[in-house]
């Protein structure tokens, strides 16, 4: 009969998706009892190249050499290749960056790195059912919601995780079964950070007094709860679609009245799911509560999400914007002296030549005015005479954003042109033709 | 300022639609901390007439009979109504019952049985927000879904907790800043009980080595979670409200086809809220996961829900009905000996006489059929010549259902009687009018 570990990691696999897959593959392998199963697991299954990677992370020193040595020779028995990176982390730690999360960020950058270099589909992690028990108590104990409570997901990107459905003790069996030897990690016999303090401590302490079979209940409402967080996920996603509104050089813009009437927890939906989208950090439970109430209170405020990326709302609409763009001091008046020309100005480009006869007007992005008697001059929109009067324009533009102006009086602004008060009889003097092309806000 | 329990139960009067009510209330006061401060904070709140009930329990003999004579005097000297009941229930308990399982069902009787005798909308009961954060913890270690983790819900039906967002701590501050005295629970110090050894090691712990704040952590974790339960609930009553299909005599029937193509998460809601429509216990998650299997897999079966009520599928019906009523052997032959009449037969009630001239045919519960050369006969579909043919009739009735004969074949059945057989020459011979009319299932 199969081993429970083989059918578990068949099941992970048509779960995830890499079962039938046949591109090349990173396995990440640190030597311990997990990684060293992991590895013979998808010898055993995996249809593609492997790539092993191993992170000698140097907090253990003479430890975590052995480990790497353990893990070359292992790959070198078994012909596969193997990438090694020795890694300080405590040296490459960031500030306000705990060791641990140091640890897993330089830990998936290099698996990136790694994976990039060989060109593989996916990075497959060592992670089993009882990572994903503690990491539900762990996120229960900090706080946490509805996707905490679901723990590790078994496949994100491209990262999978083919032990998911093992318990720890299942992967040593499976070892020991088969004769083959691993490195027990010393850190996990160590009771200094949360996660060992849970697992050597707290679990064996409910198992003990209140429930033997506490990580199994646990695991099964994980299986509870996944379909109901991937609706609330799809769910968050069509709202956020239906309420996104296109507004020039920003990241992201939705309708303010519309985003206001939502439910808090509709409108925290919206924001977790466009954070993804835009691969930003979830912003947690006080921040979005922060961010609700704004959005209901009022307008002229600015919600930091992270560095420069903040939040605004004006004229119907909420916006997320870089303010390193947004908050630059407005470019000079330049005056259109050249009958053509192409000039980066504000928050993108122009280029003008003149026009056919025809029409005055304009669009969004367009336009024909007349150039005559005077020369058109692109101003900031603060500078500009009538800005006060074009009330739909949100007040975050009228630094960067360009209006053209003739004369004394404002002609036309890109996106916002409406305000535009081109008379009849001007139909006859020479013009010419304006393009505005703003800057997306990721070239900026 | 307004005091923080008072705050508190403002807002949950609010929340839960008691604040402006001017109907009778029935406290439950059992002279402990908590329900003493909810017996003040609704003497200052509630604007109707308020009743308290108190429960002598008998478990702590001398204690409980003190406890009564202090909830006695409490009421005397603010003028309030008590109804008191002494309760043995140890001697009460029910077969498979737990003392605690057993004290709380007495106790919801008790309580409903004075809210009956005094009319009463509201009965309020002193669960605070510790309460919440131990129901929360337990049902993790048990076993839980989204509504477990939920915790107490500030009202039910008419079961309302008005002290629901203070804590244990606030409540007792409470009673000691306006000089109130209450008394101590017993059964509160003694760690036997699991809530109690939640209550007085677990969560002591917890606050202590892993993260002092960990109760509001779970309370603000039920609040992002409340909303995601409510939707899940609406989806769960839209989606079995869609797939109802009426059946005769049965409790509530579904579409067959249609529920095995739902998701087992889906599925699981549409079931958890038949239970609450049909005031049914909820199946816990490994009775849903057989009943899942079972109707995904074949027909022919039979699941049980309680006592008597099972779940049965066939010819793409699913049915809830009392096995008593289906399965009982059945009724003799009947013959039309009179020209009209009403008689009980099988699952319903028969009644027939002549009919009018006119076109022979049927509907779901009533036909024009020839009665010559021989009278009509009902019979048990069991027993009917045809009855193997009417594939569209669930196997579950063929005992107790009726078909009516004329000869020796089969020329009506109620409901599903499409496989009547009726020629054109029959038309001039007598006729006669015959009506069933089902019992409905809770009155069988």
């Amino acid at each position: 009969m199969e081993h429970p570990v083989i059918r578990n990691a068949k099941a992970a696999g048509k779960e995830q998706g890499w079962i039938e897959s046949t591109e090349p593959l990173v396995a990440a392998v640190s030597g311990g009892g997990d990684s060293v199963a992991l590895f013979f697991v998808l010898r055993e299954l995996y249809r593609g190249p492997i790539f092993v990677a191993h992170l000698d992370h140097g907090i253990r020193t003479v430890s975590s050499r052995k480990d790497a040595e353990f893990v070359l020779q292992l790959c070198k028995e078994n012909g596969i290749d193997c990438f090694l990176r020795n890694a300080s982390i405590p040296r490459q730690k960031e500030r306000g960056e705990s060791l641990e999360v140091a640890a897993r960020r330089i830990r998936y950058e290099f698996l990136e790195e790694v994976r990039r270099k060989v060109r593989a589909d996916w990075i497959a992690v060592g992670h089993n059912a009882d990572d994903t028990v503690e990491t539900i108590l762990l996120n229960l104990l900090r706080g946490t919601g509805l996707a905490g409570l679901c723990g590790l997901p078994g496949r994100r990107d491209s990262i999978i995780r083919p032990l998911i459905h093992s318990t720890r003790c299942e992967l040593r069996r499976f070892l020991r079964e088969r004769g083959i030897p691993w490195r027990e990690d010393e850190t996990n016999l160590d009771s200094h950070y949360l996660r060992n303090r849970l697992r050597n401590e707290l679990i064996p302490l409910l198992e003990r007094d209140y429930n033997p079979a506490v990580a199994r209940r646990l695991l099964s409402m994980r299986e509870t709860l996944i379909p109901c967080r991937e609706n609330l996920e799809e769910r968050g996603r069509n709202a956020a679609a239906f309420l996104r509104r296109e507004l020039p050089s920003v990241f992201s813009s939705w309708d303010l009245s519309a985003i206001r009437r939502l439910e808090p927890s509709s409108l925290a939906e919206v924001f977790r799911s466009e954070a993804k989208r835009l691969g930003l950090k979830t912003l947690d439970f006080d921040r979005i509560a922060t961010l609700t109430e704004l959005i209901r209170s009022s307008q002229g405020w600015r919600f930091q999400w992270e560095k420069s990326l903040e939040i605004r709302a004006g004229s119907g609409y909420l916006a997320l914007l870089d303010r390193e763009i947004f908050d630059r001091p407005p470019d000079e008046p330049l005056v259109l002296e050249e009958p053509s020309g192409t000039v980066r100005w504000g928050l993108g480009t122009f280029s003008w030549e003149p026009a056919e006869k025809g029409k005055l007007g304009f669009s969004d992005f367009s336009a024909i005015l007349p150039s005559l008697p005077e020369k058109p001059v692109i101003r900031s929109s603060i500078a500009a005479a009538g800005y006060r009067e074009i009330e739909t324009m949100p007040w975050f533009y009228r630094k960067g954003w360009p209006t053209v102006t003739i004369g004394d009086r404002m002609s036309w602004t890109p996106f916002w042109g409406n305000l535009c008060k081109i008379s009849g009889k001007e139909t006859n003097s020479p013009r010419i033709r304006i393009q505005f092309s703003p800057d997306a806000a990721q070239e900026s």
